[in-house]
């Protein structure tokens, strides 16, 4: 950032912050970042890409001053992996890192509030991280972390919504009994309960469009060659960027497993452990990323993210929106994540198409003079 | 056994032996046994029952001597739980302690031929365990372990075969990927693969009479909420009568797991574990058992036994045939495991019947004196 000229700072949640000015030293800030952090194991591009791409994007100005001043942002944490609480840093900006979550703890005990002080910050001094009324909106480049665009053969994507989330556990009761000795017609299998209701939650969510549903954990009892499982343990992951869509679906799959064992002879029970809202990014951010693709000689994709990022969680404060660059063969979290060179030459193709666009727009130089 | 003026003695292989002669002091013996241990967590009448049900003969027979004399025997070791090698009783009947069994060692590290020293026993004289020319057959009294009797209301079943048995592993493998990123139709799930081919397993199994097959295991790997699977480990359980059925039926299964990772771009590797053949039982027993049920007022039911017991191994040498006893709620192995004093009343009287049947049977009398 000092190579740019660019001042940088730590703020009170650890987040790397480097201020471009406007035109005009009071000139309101565009944000533009991701996170620093990633899980283990993970590779090159998750969040940092996002980072880098910003400071391309200053380097590409060279020194040229917009009508909004532009705040790099490399947020602390992001995945939760140490705590178990995502987006500590993003959430820093907009007031979230409250009593609570700063109590939370790590496995050897520490908790959040000493982790940041252990790192020399003060964290009585959190709410000075808090966004101010001068920034203007929040754009994010992120690896797409999924197959679609390589799919597509296209290399960038307008994020228009982050999908919600549901997370649930269900448990399919049957009769734990000798694989040899009882009939087939009077067995109560959990396990083949539970496949068939793996089945359908495959086809319910082939069947809608935008839909993902997912058991990704199976568990049985007593887990032996020759006896048939008395009991099935599994989760379901659902997301859509429409909430009611999500909804329904849970419910259907839930009235699907009741008719599964009720035929079989079973019981099922299901606990849920999330559901969260989808986030709808900025429609004026969106199309003008749309346009500025376009402009890069690539045909817009417009999707939804199937994952969690700090854009969503901005997004409770200010204009935000996504630009996701394509994931050869979808891989991300492990050393295998990677980026063609020529993909990033068009993010930031896209990105300086995105920073003319938005300083000529009359929309907004209205949320300019706003602020 | 002392009490009923019985001979008792403890072969070289541990098994508990009591000689009840016939009229004459030379007279071939009928062997009428079962197994003295069971499982850990088990319930009181597996193996056992068949033991005491045969003393309970012996009392009942008041000093009346038959054409025959009975050897009572109470196995020493069928379940395999503590050297994973089952039958270990009856296999020195029949001459298969071999050196290699006896070498197996327990978690402790302890051998077979250890643990026989120390409970006092010879190892060497092992050889003398085994069954002499005056053996005429074997009769055992179990409990059933399955539903199947307590489904027909009848309280004794005559045991025509034991089945064969496949055991094998499967592994299935696609894609870990993202939940929330991976649309439905770029999935390479393994676990719903998977899940289609436990379908198909039940499917399968319930098409064929007296075909059982189970998938009692299943693990999956990143094993995550959010994580599609991209390995599913499962095992396959497959049993019937015919031999011929049974490895149909694993051809077909395997011909299916092949179908299904094919159209979803999967693979899958199986590995047999287990490939043991069906064992008939005695023909001229079955049928004398059969009529000894009708003589005590029950209707004569012959079934195949879905689960492995000594008359199996004891068949290899002499006629052997099960008379199986109703297992309330099909419950085996477990506490809960139990028995109706009324069916173990028709029991003994079934059992007297069958003794005065093969004591006057012509084609008995001819192995008699055979012998």
């Amino acid at each position: 950032m000092e190579l740019l000229g660019v001042h940088a700072r730590v703020d009170a949640a650890g987040n790397l912050c480097g201020f471009y000015p406007g035109t005009e030293r009071k000139a309101p800030r565009l944000l533009i970042g991701s996170h620093l952090d990633t899980v283990p194991n993970a590779g090159a591009y998750d969040g940092v890409l996002g980072v880098v791409l910003a400071l391309a994007l200053l380097e590409e100005l060279r020194g040229r001053r917009l009508a909004f001043g532009i705040e790099v942002l490399g947020f602390s944490e992001e995945e939760g992996v140490r705590f178990g609480i995502p987006f500590i840093g993003s959430r820093a900006l907009v007031g979230r890192l409250d009593r609570e979550l700063l109590d939370a703890q790590d496995a050897q005990g520490i908790s959040v509030r000493k982790a940041i002080q252990n790192f020399g910050l003060n964290p009585e001094e959190i709410p000075q991280a808090e966004l101010e009324s001068d920034a203007l909106g929040y754009i994010e480049f992120h690896i797409e972390q999924g197959p679609v665009l390589e799919n597509l053969n296209q290399p960038l994507a307008a994020v228009e919504a982050i999908a919600g989330q549901s997370r649930l556990e269900f448990i399919f009761c049957g009769r734990a009994n000798h694989a040899g000795t009882t009939p087939m017609h009077l067995r109560r299998d959990a396990l083949a309960g539970a496949a068939e209701w793996i089945s359908a939650v495959e086809q319910a969510a082939r069947g809608v469009h935008g839909l993902v549903a997912t058991v990704g954990k199976i568990g049985v009892k007593l887990g032996a060659t020759n006896v048939i499982a008395g009991e099935a343990r599994l989760t379901l992951d659902v997301r859509h960027r429409s909430d009611d869509i999500r909804l329904r679906a849970v419910e259907d799959l839930i009235g699907k497993a009741r008719e599964i064992v009720a035929r079989r002879r079973l019981s099922v029970t299901e606990t849920t452990l999330l559901d969260q809202r989808a986030v709808a990014m900025d429609s004026v951010l969106v199309e003008e990323i749309e346009r500025a693709i376009c402009k890069t000689g690539c045909k817009p994709h417009r999707m939804t993210s199937g994952a969690g990022h700090d854009a969503m969680i901005v997004a409770e404060k200010i204009p935000a929106a996504m630009i996701f660059l394509r994931s050869p063969g979808g891989i991300s979290h492990d050393p295998a994540e990677s980026i063609a060179v020529e993909d990033v030459e068009k993010a930031i193709e896209c990105g300086l198409h995105l920073l003319d666009q938005l300083a000529a727009s009359p929309e907004f130089q209205k949320r300019i003079n706003r602020a």
